[in-house]
């Protein structure tokens, strides 16, 4: 039996442990919850749940929820009362800003704003471009990625998937060589791909758009889980990402970076928090001033205890480190793949090709199956959680299935992720144990075996 | 000694208890967090720390944490996934949605959209307003709902202070008479002033608004910790509150009502979850096809565990009954009120007159006192928690202050509520003690009499 196994796992799990021997297991560095749930299956009992889904979502880390049940007694009102609780919390609200700037490797003028999610931060970001920026972003992105800019009414430049990343670069300068000098321009690149995993060379995206004077947002949803983030070292401009993919999903996002363009547009929000005074009235019309900084985007109350949790999942990642982290995902992910490897209807979706270094998140397409239902008896018979879909990434899907011949969605399939579906995504983190990565080969195996 | 002072409170706390008998003192019908909260005092020593500000923002009720440190093992992506939790996640975040619909009498249409607060509801129902579209909203309101609709570009009739309800209701008839006939408009309403706590002619409102063809939308931040709100019944077509104001403050907040304007809407955000599918890419250009319903208006993964808090906290007050929320608060408003009536520095203030009905929040001046100065002694003197400033409703304030003779407040006063301060606030709820409420009393009364 592979380490790492628990040893109370049920005979539809042990029935699915793989013959092969480990190549490295350590164990997970990162304390989860949900590691003692078990899943009912369908030809009865039940089995230890697989979390396998950690790119949509990702459970809540031990230390975040303690973090959260430690602050909730002291929770008070931020900025604007005058009793203990909220001095408190006001204190500990600028803290978790700060200690996520450092996490992030700000430079010092940069601003954190604190929104509910990527998805969030990326439609304030392109509320707060200048009137006549525009964007570059690859057809590869998650839609969060790409479709905010046009939202906003800004022109956009679609670049063609890249064959590589030296590919990605080339593309990015021959279409910022395009644009017309001196005007304000964006360039948005991911960090890791929510379909392949897949690393994306952002400091030399970063370098080529300083090169023709443009800025660059690094969408680091599926990076900040796996590798440190270094806004100064990377040279972005911007950064966003979620809480609930690093491990505390209490509703909080980031968007850090430069202060200037946001300083320098309408609020987000309109709201109490985003203005500094409201001068007029009925008689003479209403006259806000804004804030400058945060504040200015974050009109309401702030999600006090979402922002904490995500704090909180900071200093655990990096408590624990990134290199450990990374080289538990890494032994898993090589573990995964080499297994799925040997499983002849098993089709690897890749943009940058097989050798190219990626996070812990594989999608494959299984030739003859349906990959709704795949998911769905992954679930059903071995308690394993994994996505299937276009991910909200239709362009990139549609570009990587095309490759393989396997039928292409066309405008009637419909849905992000719910309708006739393409592929099976498989996913994990620094709280994933081995056993579970070793359930998924076998399950793949057993239902292919048998289709 | 009055009914409700817990046996361990210190020195401090029991020598600022008042001498009046207490007229009614049931104990709180709602169980919330920090009841065990101690706060220092600057004389050396501490006090149970009195939360008198949840007007701004309310505790966790024990039933909402319970309920979160119940789901969090449980957490998963929903919609989306495939797996056993993702499932479950999805089930429960759709039974939420329907909880809420019910808790707020929504007719069998109307949509329950999650944002993240009432500030976020606002805004995403301004931008969703025909182009053409008028807003009535009178300067009295909260900034939240003054300022969201100019800045998304409408038209805004602003309506002058009105001297009582009735008076409110002739003001907003008489400016929807000179609206433009046939011409989509909306009259914003507040159910309970942020302030002064007056009830608002919510039904009377709607039904004139109806008459003119006209819509209303409810700002209910203030009247769903303390009273129920049924949308059919008050005949209004949209409700906004937040769960951090009802004892869920876990970054939720609702807008509930008409799906139509909602459905023709524009996406509130652009991403994954609103988008059905985005078609072409970058040879033919991005063709995004947007959701129908309340995920239209919710791109990137919800913000389940807070929607799930928020519906907790919907069922605890449900569970509990605003019977007995109403009589608890109520007799707690009394003994405040005639505590403070017996202080000869203190003047109430009011809109509609010291006998209109209210909710749990009452605002005072402190003549001769700075009102931030007093508002820190009392939580540095007697660990009393409450709030000094404009409360984010400037042109209300200045009305209010103005009637008095106190200092207005100039355009160079600053700060939602940061800066010179002309009021003080107490706000309270169904988890209030008495205790607190004859503590600050005694602290008023000794501040002033040393002042």
């Amino acid at each position: 039996m592979a380490c790492g196994t628990p040893a109370a796992a049920d005979a539809a799990a042990a029935a699915v442990t793989p013959d092969a021997e480990p190549d490295a297991c350590p164990p997970p560095p990162l304390a989860v919850l949900g590691d003692d749930v078990r899943a009912p299956l369908t030809g009865g009992g039940e089995a230890p749940y697989a979390a396998l889904d950690l790119a949509a979502s990702a459970p809540a880390a031990r230390a975040v929820q303690e973090a959260v049940v430690a602050y909730l007694p002291q929770y008070g009102s931020v900025h604007r009362g005058a009793g203990h609780l909220s001095r408190l919390s006001t204190e500990l609200f600028e803290r978790d800003r700060r200690d996520v700037a450092a996490f992030l490797g700000c430079r010092p003028d940069d601003q954190v704003v604190f929104t509910r999610s990527t998805t969030d931060s990326l439609n304030l970001l392109a509320a707060a471009l200048p009137a006549d920026c525009t964007v570059l972003v690859f057809e590869t992105e998650h839609h969060a990625a790409l479709l905010p800019w046009e939202h906003r009414g800004h022109r956009v430049v679609t670049l063609p998937a890249p064959a590589s990343p030296g590919d990605a670069v080339a593309v990015a300068a021959a279409a910022l060589r395009e644009l017309p000098a001196g005007r304000p321009a964006l360039l948005c690149v991911t960090g890791a791909s929510n379909v392949t995993g897949e690393l994306w060379p952002v400091a030399e995206l970063a370098e080529v758009a300083r090169e023709y004077g443009a800025r660059t947002v690094l969408d680091a949803a599926q990076l900040v889980p796996h590798r440190a983030v270094d806004v100064a070292e990377l040279g972005v401009d911007w950064v966003a990402f979620s809480g609930h993919k690093v491990y505390a999903p209490f509703g909080a996002g980031v968007l850090a970076g430069r202060a200037d363009w946001l300083d320098a547009a309408e609020p987000y929000l309109a709201g109490g928090g985003a203005s500094l005074r409201v001068d007029g009235g009925a008689v003479d019309g209403l006259v806000p001033v804004w804030q400058q900084g945060p504040a200015r985007h974050e009109a309401g109350s702030p999600n006090v205890v979402g922002v904490h949790a995500l704090a909180a999942a900071c200093r655990a990642l990096s408590e624990v480190g990134y290199a450990a982290v990374t080289a538990h995902e890494q032994a898993l992910l090589r573990r995964l793949r080499q297994g799925l490897a040997s499983v002849p209807a098993i089709r690897e979706l890749s943009l940058f090709g097989p050798g190219a270094e990626r996070v812990a998140v594989v999608s494959f397409v299984v030739e003859g199956h349906d990959s709704a239902e795949f998911a769905r008896r992954l679930s059903d018979e071995f308690g394993i959680g994994v996505r299937a879909g276009l991910f909200c990434a239709h362009p990139l899907l549609r570009s990587l299935l095309a490759e393989g011949d396997a039928a292409v969605p066309g405008p009637e399939a419909g849905g992000c992720d719910d309708a006739p579906v393409q592929a099976v995504r498989v996913s994990f983190g620094a709280g994933t144990p081995v056993e579970h990565v070793d359930r998924l080969v076998s399950a793949v195996r057993r239902l292919t075996d048998g289709g």
